[in-house]
């Protein structure tokens, strides 16, 4: 076994907004998936709130479960903030002034934000003396190291950029260096079109062939599922993981999208840069969420030239060019439609590929012959214009995901 | 005291997809939310993977610490799963088939997915015969009611609208019943346009006039906080908290936009449907963003028309109608754009109202006049073109973020 996997980890989310369902907490999966990309496994996650008693009992309780406890939130300038308080008194320091944390408040105020500094602000800057200070350069609450009978705790503050900075720029290489770690050995693939369960149907042979030490995990989110390997032994092992790799490749081999850890989006981007070819799409039912989900990604003005949300019919007329005769015979949802939507952005934008949806998202709008979570999607080149159709069953938000996914999909497949 | 504060809940979440960092937990927020706007306050959420002993431990842990554990996920059909058959042997129980969920789980897969049933699937039907089955109406996994030393447990799927499904059909429902809660009071506001912690500033002297049993929540998201008002002692005392309520709004009316719990998209949806004016919009900067969060939500085909996502200068030009002559001597980023912009897809979508963004999104393509962050906002209408610009410091996603919602805002004023 690997000597890493002895070391243990926690996550400690503080907050009321966490226990009252105001905040959805994305520190710890972004925290969780740096750590075990070192080879670092999370244990267990516990969120309280801004409370005294339960901060201080999760302190202990993590603290003899874990070699490591990573904390987040209770950091910011408002009054129900008592997390600095505490970890001052629960490692026997004293807040003191800490130099570089107060020109670091007094530069963000002054030189960035250009508003006077409150006292509160400047509260910010005291630091408990028996904790290597961790630099805030996204944000005014500087970060601590602490360490108590062996054990480390980090307490950072909530607000996900400043978090994610003090992660990268310190504690991740701090850990790396603290406890030597050899990295652990992953190999991931993406699948589409077929469900978890007949995934794993396929895959017992698969599964009862692999030695102890390597784990296959199914990671299924939208529609989708990422199949992970992982190789618990030390990196020696990686021409023994490559083979397992290989024979799960070929095992699955109808449904593979890409080899590597990437999402639909990120494969397309890349068919699409490696090819200089551009994209642009016309969206009714999923009202812009696949050139949000384009669009996010750094560089992607280099492929994608724009879109048009035709969400009335006026819209797919007069800007997409869809003849009136095929909305009123077809109607809006139909493959019809979307292949002359697909047509109508390609040529409107100039771009080499046209990419269109039309459906209905829910919960109203369904009748007999097109039922809530019917959609159609279209994909138009200079040579070919073509669609498809599917019919999900969820509600509005994860029918809109799930379209946007299959039409990323149905693209990525044409694009050849 | 309310009666109800006494009752403490815990919820644990299951499943190695949440120590690895794949999945966001969105579960514990929604539930944390439901219950706490029944009067049950959430303690504590824990994360734990699918491992027997972790598993066990936390079942041990927090049902010492709770009347109510809600647990969800690992009730999955592979074989990672098993939670099942920890829960039957931590209540002492035994697996049997259970008729209802059979039932259930062969309709799933014979009339809606149209797939050959297999074996993993149909155990899926056997839950343990000292628990009351939760029926699971949009998925095959049931849910499982168990009583202990009088501390109730709920296990559920971590599938998100499964889980949804069970809570407001059996589970709130029969919490309510069995504590005969009486809800807590809430008011809630939304500002914009001003800080945390310059907020808390101004509310010093209202925060020290509160009553005890009346509490001040800050809830900042996205660039704007929700101040929300909490009364513990029971509902008699509306009056109280109403009357503190207005104290509030009017001590930080300048920032107010709404003083129900209401996001910003739905602020404006309220407000063009009652008026029964549309709307459209131009996005260059944020990709589709703004168009996404507008058709998420039911019904807004009434007064959205559409947009276009003009990345490229062609498409402002050819969709849009923003001169040449504007592109080149004033850039694509600037307000003479975003103003022909806005008044671009305003006429071409025959709106009432157009709202266009252009900015720097990062992490390239700044300048020295016009760094990342960067970003110029128009407003049209058949009266005026107007338009505004900000300076945003964040990564990529949160500039984008912060744009949607400041171009919403921006939006929000000028609707009159």
């Amino acid at each position: 076994m690997n000597e890493n996997l002895k070391i243990k980890a926690s996550i400690i989310t503080i907050g009321d907004e966490l226990l009252i369902g105001q905040t959805i907490d994305t520190n710890s999966a972004w925290i969780a998936s740096s750590l075990n990309n070192i080879g670092i496994t999370i244990q267990r996650r516990v969120a309280v709130g801004d409370e005294w008693d339960a901060i201080w009992k999760a302190l202990e309780e993590e603290g003899s479960k874990s070699n490591i406890v990573l904390i987040t939130g209770g950091l910011g300038p408002t009054s129900d903030d008592i997390t600095k308080p505490l970890l001052c008194e629960y490692f026997g320091g004293k807040l003191v002034k800490n130099q570089d944390a107060l020109n670091n408040v007094i530069e963000i105020f002054t030189k960035k934000l250009n508003r006077p500094l409150i006292e509160r602000n400047l509260k910010q800057a005291e630091v408990p003396d028996n904790c290597i200070v961790i630099q805030n350069k996204r944000g005014t609450a500087p970060g601590m190291w602490f360490e108590k009978n062996g054990i480390i705790f980090v307490s950072m503050p909530g607000v996900p950029h400043e978090m994610k900075g003090m992660m990268e720029d310190y504690v991740i290489p701090a850990l790396l260096k603290k406890f030597s770690i050899a990295p652990i050995q992953h190999r991931t693939l993406l699948t589409a079109g077929i469900g978890e369960s007949f995934l794993a149907e396929k895959l017992i042979q698969f599964e009862t062939s692999l030695p102890e030490h390597i784990k296959l995990a199914y990671l299924p989110n939208y529609g989708m599922v990422r199949l992970r390997l992982t190789d618990l032994k030390s990196n020696s092992q990686s021409i023994l993981i490559d083979e397992h790799f290989e024979l799960l490749k070929s095992t699955i081999q109808d449904y593979l999208v890409v080899d590597q850890d990437l999402s639909l989006q990120e494969v397309v981007a890349i068919k699409l840069m490696e090819s200089g070819k551009t994209i642009s799409i016309a969206e009714s039912c999923t009202g812009g969420y696949i050139s949000h989900l384009i669009t996010q990604m750094a560089g992607s003005s280099q492929y994608f030239l724009g879109g048009v949300v035709s969400y009335s019919n006026e819209m797919k007329h007069d800007a997409l060019n869809v003849p009136s005769e095929i909305l009123k015979e077809f109607g809006a949802v139909s493959t019809q439609t979307v292949e002359m939507m697909a047509k109508g952005i390609r040529l409107l934008s100039k771009s080499d590929f046209g990419l269109a949806t039309s459906g209905i998202m829910g919960p109203g709008g369904g009748t007999d012959t097109k039922p809530v979570g019917f959609v159609c999607v279209g994909f138009s080149s200079e040579h070919k214009t073509i669609s498809t159709s599917f019919q999900f069953r969820f509600d509005r938000r994860r029918n809109i995901e799930l379209t946007a996914i299959n039409a990323l999909d149905f693209l990525r497949k044409n694009l050849g």
